[in-house]
């Protein structure tokens, strides 16, 4: 217990001290161990506690005593198991109010933030830090996510399992965030609030600064009896939270993959002026089906003018469709791909947004010359360069003309094309469809803001 | 053009031969190539035209006179570019039907058996084959997807990319891969149906003998407009779609992710024979969201009876939850996640399928020790096949109580027991919801087949 937290912060490239506390070990993980917090060398600024739920009030009150000012208590056995857990958990509050402590949990798994690499979880984050904060009632939704995200690209920026949220609650994190300057977009997991005057306090001074995405599950009788043996948490009627969600200006999610895909494009990409979606495609297929999911989603997918039209025709081959959706057809022309058509076409004013399917670079031409060899050469190295070049300044597109850009492939990270577009700020979804869903949240955003 | 199809055919490991027709060059991809199709020393089963446009009328022709009896006309500019496109295309139906040929195209990307090795597509599919068969009027959502639905754990029986359909279209693929054995399920993508009650009666007599999912995307303005310019496609108004769907059974996805999705646990898993679901996860807030999941997808979580939560809690650590969602709480003890707990409620007959979230092997443990070195040691060599051992009794649990298991992990193929799973019939889900979805999809096929 303890050594999983340790090897987390250790992996994560957490830079201050750590001491870790031990009764009876002079060393775990090869560092120095302490037997108690009063032999510290210095005041530390955050405890970690891993211990058995009796010993966990005692040793906070000599945290509290030695000046911490702020614990995380991963135990659990508290509100959630009911009986005398009650009560300890009652005075896990009295101490934290006593020293003035900053609480998370108890029963939370942890805090990160992977800007200064510190990572109570037992999960580690091997990826680069990024916008997208995830506050989560389910430990799970903090942390076990982080290989996930870092698959898909996100960067996650902090990471909070609030747990039975004794002292520090959802909505404290949420209006912490709302100033933290590297999260950029906040995502809620939420099973059940008990001070709804002071989330909603909270969510509007959040979103009058920052996207937020929120799921809320306690809405139905089983997701209800499952929160309640969870976190203890007090779910309520489904219309209520939709509601309150709404009156706040938060953009509701039903599932997790919606919270992340929405968060990482709105931590990621300027908000549309207007609903007005150009599709771009090399390929007929995902052209349509994005089209249908723009119209589905209320965003308009508009023909253009003959003006763009005849411009694009310029540039596109001779099957090539230039209404909108644009089908560019399969084309190697990365020049023509990333910069000539999509330059056009937000320069023209006549659309707010891009989604895009399109794509790729060398990864598939790599499969088939290392599968044939010498039978077949591909000029890989000498086109990964060219490639990059292009997308160098397609990135820059939505910022050049303050317009988003959500992209998608079927192809993954193994492709330096798509690698590099999600490490440098260009959302890449793994199917069409979820490229047009994330479109819609950032029209949400801008719905909210042209309301505040 | 068409070196790439030849290269597909080769990297898939087709084992009957192959003759490159090339003008002038006497070795294409070091095969032995011929001028033309009289001069093969066989005739083939099926020629793959890869044409300037122009040319292909008369080499299907000549294919015809010597007696090919299949073939598959890549090249495009035919009924989808107009004008004399659509003269041409004629030309290719009459042709076909003065030979008796099967005709897939015009503007089709190829066709894919999996089992047989045979791709014509562009792109290589290096994974096992399995019991999903794709029929798409988009070339795109038939061959680009192979690296998704491999890196996700589907195994690919068939794709066929009908393209404009000029004799063969999707309702004849329909009908036939029904009657195919090694396809378990089939998914469609349509953009427009041209001839109703064909479709219609090909959709009756496959739903009787195999579960069918659709995607269509013709039914938004846009959609149809960009399905028009792709393969010719007539839409239609969505509503009359959907009617047509739900009358003959068909399950109707909204996106490619759904359908693929939704396919994959129709070929692999026992239709559940009721609605009742147990949501067993080893964590709080996979449990409350695959709970509320199930609930918004009209399946029921019931509450167990006291007998069998008695039971269970015999199993369970005590600060798990018997109540259904079942939630295991993280726990090591690989034998009562994947043994005695699924096993007992499966036993009980009080639900008619499992939806989980708890699926890990070693991957995170390996992570750790990778980063930490000898300052940590698991025994993960020792644990493999322990993990291994339980869960391949696991995985033989729907079959023993003929009730579907479908499962879900924020790891990927990465981690052995993921991979385990995928490879052994349990469909693994990267999120928690998407194994809910994946649940109502196998309760819709039951409610289809309770009402044949």
């Amino acid at each position: 217990m303890g050594t999983g937290q340790l090897a987390s912060i250790l992996i994560q490239g957490f830079e201050g001290p750590i001491y870790p506390i031990h009764r009876s070990e002079p060393e775990v993980l090869e560092l120095k161990a302490y037997p108690s917090v009063h032999e510290l060398p210095e005041t530390p600024d955050l405890a970690v506690l891993v211990l058995p739920t009796d010993v966990v009030p005692g040793i906070l009150e000599e945290c509290g005593r030695a000046g911490v000012r702020a614990a995380v208590v991963v135990s659990g056995g508290f509100r959630e198991v009911g009986g005398s857990g009650v009560e300890q958990e009652r005075r896990l509050v009295e101490i934290a109010r006593r020293y003035d402590m900053t609480l998370i949990g108890p029963n939370a798994i942890g805090v990160s933030n992977f800007h200064t690499g510190l990572n109570t979880t037992y999960f580690p984050y091997r990826y680069d830090p990024g916008g997208v904060t995830v506050v989560s009632q389910s430990g799970t939704y903090s942390c076990q996510i982080y290989d996930y995200a870092g698959r898909l690209g996100v960067g996650l920026s902090h990471t909070v399992s609030v747990g039975n949220s004794a002292v520090t609650d959802l909505s404290d994190c949420l209006r912490y965030f709302a100033d933290e300057h590297t999260t950029r977009s906040i995502a809620l997991y939420i099973e059940g609030i008990s001070d709804g005057e002071k989330f909603m306090e909270a969510a509007r001074y959040a979103v009058n600064r920052k996207p937020v995405t929120a799921v809320y599950v306690g809405g139905t009788g089983a997701g209800a009896r499952a929160g309640m043996s969870h976190t203890g948490a007090l779910a309520g009627e489904d219309h209520l939270y939709d509601g309150m969600m709404r009156q706040a200006g938060i953009l509701r999610a039903y599932s997790f993959e919606e919270l992340l895909d929405w968060s990482w494009a709105l931590a990621e990409q300027p908000v549309p002026p207007g609903n007005r979606i150009c599709v771009l495609s090399n390929s007929g297929g995902p052209a349509a089906s994005m089209a249908d999911c723009c119209v589905r989603a209320g965003l308009e997918v508009p023909r253009f003018s003959e003006r763009l039209q005849a411009e694009l025709r310029g540039y596109l081959p001779h099957t090539a469709s230039a209404l909108n959706p644009v089908d560019m057809t399969f084309s190697m022309d990365f020049e023509m791909l990333h910069r000539k058509v999509p330059g056009a076409i937000l320069q023209s004013g006549e659309v707010d947004g891009i989604v895009e399917y399109n794509t790729f670079g060398s990864y598939l031409f790599g499969v088939i010359q290392e599968e044939l060899g010498d039978r077949l050469e591909f000029p890989i190295e000498k086109a990964k360069p060219v490639i990059i070049r292009v997308l160098k300044d397609f990135k820059e597109l939505p910022r050049e003309y303050g317009r988003p850009i959500v992209a998608s492939s079927f192809w993954g990270r193994e492709d330096e094309a798509i690698t590099y577009l999600t490490d440098n700020g260009i959302p890449m979804y793994p199917t069409p469809e979820r490229a047009v869903s994330a479109m819609a949240a950032l029209d949400h955003r801008r719905q909210v803001l042209d309301s505040l």
